[in-house]
């Protein structure tokens, strides 16, 4: 990628170096400033993703190394994060296990959902080297031009986030379809979350040997679930994920939830070095009921980022206040929106970098 | 309507008086048993509904009284609820204040959404005995059908509710259009918030006058707000509701909200007598942190009734046990879904109604 050596000048001219910040915050160590990045960075936003986009479509770019170091490469020279997240989507192990899938613009779709014990026994546990090559060549292209000092973030979908989508086939209000499973056919579910977990821990496995630093689970619908039934499905299967993965201790597991205060007692028994979490969850208090230990991310409302400047700002500084910059990570709730002015993006990872002096 | 003197008989055969019931669980008594109902029980899951909704639109339905009338009576008699609900739908009062709307299949839409201060200042105050008379019209003959001891209940959206609605033009996942008002125009969604709670308590204090016993705000959209988002703008507005409406002693407000367990501790600030809140709001838990004297309502996933029924009862004797039956009204923590089978929906009912000697 031509622009490569000056990127890396431009890390190494930095004080903090981010891959250092990044992973001692997810150890739940006090860092110098609080490192930064936002889900969903690459994209639509950049113009220079939507230049990509114009010529090559979603699957496309994903399945392209090339193109997909590239965009994932955007937001680190555009906006200075302190973390690249490979270019992928957490559909591609659906497919990789046998569903049809297209990615279009009003979001993922499966046209053959899955109902049936049947379906679940035919999903296939695929080899992540071999069946989806392209993204660990993606994050092998990444690490080698980021060099050793910004970390590539790996990730998929938790276990019932992706069932959500394979059963209802795309995002859907209330996920009855799903829901209807569970209730209806828990067994079915639960060998569907199993085969997912078993799958999801080796793919993860894979984009660690490739270079990830840490790696993402997006657990995005674990909030429409009550306690007891996130208790007795969603979160087993998490468990088992970050058992059968086994992560080396020196690569973090970051688990993201979306409207989960109702899970909070919960959501540590995930395993997870991190809890991402989104602006329904104030980070002070979970940093009080969760103990000083339990390393966060999150959690600013993308919303935010469509008013003023100083409002994102703003916003930021409160996120940071709430931890004391302590084992946080600053983050959105949930992916920067495609019409958020680039400038507002730049301002929030901008009051990452002043908060030093504040915290 | 035909049916109109058998319903009477059945109702006064009942060994409880629902409205009694109601109402006392209402102000937060113990009562022999929960009174029960479930929100859009008037709906697509009754085949006696479909066959009116097969030659009638869904506004048609709601601006006949007759027609309206008789689909809230159907659940009264198919399920034996212990209150019949008003037919018709929160986006009224928004028709009402002007703008064009649509009741389609895929859910409400309102083709020329509202962005700007002057769309905002272009919103008529109508008069609800006037402009909205058919629903008034409905409430009373509801009134007249039920007698004195079964409760009809009235309702209307919640101002920041009806906003989204208002503003993003359709159910939009994030409802970045209003939350961009928020951020960026705050003055003109306070503007917004301020007069629709204006209209919202002449609008109920109408169907007050038209017999309503008990008046419910759903308040749907308020756990897409961060908790001190809530508290600036959508709480502010429900207060004023409420002011404004000063509904008699005799006459509950029951304020629904959904996904709202961030929230729980502004809630009871409302002012609403009872609190209706979904599945992610533990009924023991809010009980506990809120005092016997706040009323619950719910709170039972409206999927739990597509599985089996057996599964039905174990969740409405759960929700039961958590109240230990003492100011709570059974319901779901959202409307029943059009796919459920009627004998769910039966044995939901059921459940309350044969609850009353474990309590």
């Amino acid at each position: 990628m031509k622009n490569s050596s000056a990127l890396q000048r431009s890390a190494v001219s930095e004080k903090e170096n981010s891959k250092a910040l990044f992973l001692a915050a997810c150890r739940g160590e006090a860092t110098p400033r609080v490192p930064v990045w936002m889900m969903r960075q690459a994209g639509r936003y950049l113009p220079e993703y939507r230049a990509i986009r114009e010529k090559h479509s979603f699957l496309e770019v994903c399945k392209t190394p090339e193109l997909a170091v590239e965009v994932s490469l955007q937001p680190v020279r555009r906006l200075g994060v302190d973390a690249a997240i490979v270019f992928s989507d957490i559909l591609i192990p659906a497919e990789a296990m046998g569903m049809a899938l297209e990615l279009t613009d009003a979001g993922p779709v499966l046209p053959q959902p899955l109902r049936e014990a049947r379906a679940v026994e035919a999903l296939r546990e695929f080899d992540p080297e071999k069946e989806t090559r392209f993204l660990m060549d993606s994050i092998r292209g990444l690490a080698r031009e980021l060099g050793t000092e910004m970390p590539v973030l790996g990730f998929a979908a938790a276990p019932w986030t992706l069932a959500c989508y394979m059963v209802e086939g795309q995002t859907k209000s209330g996920f009855a379809a799903t829901k209807q499973m569970l209730y209806a056919a828990p067994q079915t579910l639960r060998a569907l979350l199993e085969k997912i977990a078993r799958v999801t821990a080796r793919y993860l496995r894979a984009q660690i040997a490739a270079g990830a630093a840490a790696v993402q689970l997006f657990d995005t619908w674990a909030g429409e679930l009550s306690r007891d039934d996130y208790e007795a499905f969603a979160l087993p299967a998490v468990q088992q994920v970050l058992a059968e993965l086994s992560a080396p201790d020196d690569v973090p597991v970051i688990y993201y939830s979306k409207a989960s205060r109702h899970l909070l007692r919960a959501l540590p028994r995930s395993g997870a070095d991190v809890l991402s979490v989104d602006w329904r969850i104030d980070l002070g208090e979970a940093r009080r009921r969760l103990g000083a230990h339990t390393a966060l991310q999150g959690n600013v409302d993308p919303c935010v980022l469509l008013g003023p400047a100083e409002g994102v700002t703003a916003a930021a500084q409160r996120a940071i206040g709430q931890t004391g910059g302590v084992a946080h990570i600053l983050n959105l709730g949930h992916g920067i929106l495609p019409e958020t002015p680039v400038e507002n993006a730049q301002a929030f990872v901008r009051a990452a970098k002043s908060a030093a002096d504040a915290v």
